[in-house]
């Protein structure tokens, strides 16, 4: 890291901090000694940073994640946009290392309206401050909860035998194991979910499977789904949270365990399965955080709603469009996924993952899912 | 209950079974009872329910609630269509005993998709399979919740000193401190928050704060007003699922606590308050139930805006065409609605809960929601 030249930069850390990476907020500070330091010599400041449009970003098929190019952008105060954009990035550097000092944390929402106190420097629009945080985790190459920024997004829950320790609010650090510590609802992800937050104490089970619906976990979790094949359930609740994609990287990277991904059978659930594996554009500077390649599709495939002759309804034209698009979407391109896509555009159909209860309320977990994890080599 | 005469009906329940209440499946079988001495007079049989149209419906400004009427409507087996939907009818009661029996329950896109074994009968949709869940309940003076029926919604996360005991899905009792003993997630409630599901052991609070926003929860934990303040906090998310109807309403009714709603400031924020309070025309045969109606509106009221000088949106058509049905909506009839209603429509703004961040994250902490509770003389 940059050292700061003129002054020693204030302390992040001490004895009651969480245990928050002690450099988590220098590279803020080495941004504002370098503006410091051209203002000092009489220069108009300007930033340089990576441009995040489709051009500079390149899906690596070999690793499975987007990686931002070369390509610089260069804000300038030497025209009036570029002078209230450097301004407004340095009332936000100084509102986040106060939130520090403070031990505080904030929505994105709460921090477009702290930005009223900025006047001419203020947000317009939620848009243009999450647009700048993200400029921030790039040039920072940070995240965006070292800045003790959130979302509202609800993460995930999780049921199953693993155990963690939660460091919460108030730096208490609390021993929970999904299964027996918590009620039927399970252990609610909070926004954060680095290590010095949430720590693996241990596990017994042998892979994550994440669920889209809230009814389907119920339904695993109530047929005793997760303690007959030691799996630990995950619900996504619909596209998933950043935290639960932190989360789910971290599984599969400290505990080693594969997951696998169990969703509706149609083109949007597609996509929650592929920002689980390979992140999305928007945080296509963060793949290497955030995206779990390894994770592998268990269904429903379009070849499950044959096969299964599942319920199902009739593609919509949104549907058609969104199913085309995913056939120049990199994310899905492999042989596999083409085929699929195909039989489902040739099909027409698509189906929910509860539609297995056609067969009845114990099909899923003692025909559909043994079956299919058989066939994955997780059983 | 009608006693069955013909048979002793099958038992549901027995040491293992959750102390469920023991009659709650009782009326069903006599709803069965009833259609089957109709075919052995060799009658052709029928049912007759209350109807649940807007006519049948009153709200009885004293109670706050909405009651339903008089008038009557009859399922005949004389047409197709009425044979069809008495036989739905039976094997649903058929399914929900099976599930007593069996110990399990059910989601309402699981039973829409399970009533394709049931050939003619099967449902259409699933509007069709909630309308004779609906049925049901008010035929025979039950929740849908005693049918071991449940819908996908996420309830409640409640965040404070409150100790309950929850019976888990499988039986096993836990004791819960909703702050001692759950991480920053909250303890999230189960979609069954019935007696014999959750009990309330003690709690040192004062008050319950049911709050819209996550964001905003996050920042009452994270400075420590519940701790401050004695409060209760439970995030509504949105419009309240009815588990979390029926939490407030026992928290009001048991432990005598008073219930305080802050949401944003705008019409739709507004019927989130009122179906707390007084309950949805959905529901109206359940509101004894499900309504708080001492429960009171905190903010973000119209007032509120003027009077904090709150950044604000403009009011879209869709806003302004809400507001002014609740201006005949019998749940907003008393003058402080009115008047707040009609503000609103002449300023022409609406506000969110988070636009307090304007004066700081410690303002809606320090200044405004003390400021509110003192005035409603819960502080």
């Amino acid at each position: 890291m940059p050292r700061s030249r003129a002054r020693a930069p204030p302390k992040t850390t001490d004895e009651d901090e969480p245990r928050v990476r002690a450099d988590a907020l220098q590279p803020t500070l080495a941004l504002a000694e370098a503006i410091y330091d051209q203002l000092d010599a009489g220069e108009i400041p300007r930033m340089r940073l990576p441009l995040r449009t489709k051009q500079n970003l390149s899906f690596q098929a070999r690793d499975g994640v987007w990686k931002l190019g070369r390509q610089l952008g260069t804000r300038s105060a030497r025209k009036l946009d570029g002078a209230l954009m450097l301004l407004r990035t340095f009332y936000l550097v100084d509102f986040i290392n106060e939130m520090a000092r403070d031990k505080k944390t904030s929505t994105l929402r709460e921090l477009y309206y702290i930005s009223e106190a900025w006047e001419e420097a203020k947000f317009h629009s939620e848009d243009e401050s999450n647009l700048l945080i993200e400029d921030l985790e790039v040039l920072c190459t940070r995240l965006r909860e070292d800045f003790r920024l959130h979302p509202e997004e609800n993460g995930a829950s999780v049921i199953g035998d693993l155990t963690i320790r939660e460091r919460n609010r108030k730096g208490i650090v609390k021993t929970i194991n999904c299964r027996d510590d918590v009620g039927d609802g399970g252990y609610s992800l909070p926004f954060n979910v680095e290590k010095e937050k949430i720590e693996f104490v241990s596990t017994k089970a042998k892979f994550v499977i994440a669920i889209e619906c809230g009814g389907m976990v119920d339904r695993l979790a109530e047929n005793g789904f997760d303690e007959e094949h030691e799996a630990i359930l995950l619900h996504l609740k619909g596209q998933p949270a950043r935290s639960t994609r932190r989360f789910l990287r971290r599984v599969t990277e400290e505990l080693k365990l594969p997951v696998v991904v169990f969703t509706d059978g149609d083109p949007w659930s597609f996509r929650i399965y592929a920002s689980v594996a390979y992140g999305a554009i928007k945080t296509a500077h963060l793949s290497s955080y955030l995206a779990t390649p390894s994770a592998e599709f268990l269904g429903v495939t379009a070849s499950d709603i044959e096969n299964y002759n599942l319920p199902s309804d009739h593609l919509s034209e949104q549907d058609i469009r969104a199913l085309q698009a995913e056939l120049t979407d990199p994310r899905f391109g492999t042989p596999d996924w083409r085929a699929e896509i195909e039989l489902m555009l040739k099909n027409g159909k698509k189906a929910e993952q509860q539609s297995l209860a056609k067969y009845g309320l114990n099909y899923v977990t003692e025909h559909y899912l043994p079956e299919k994890l058989t066939e994955m080599g997780i059983l």
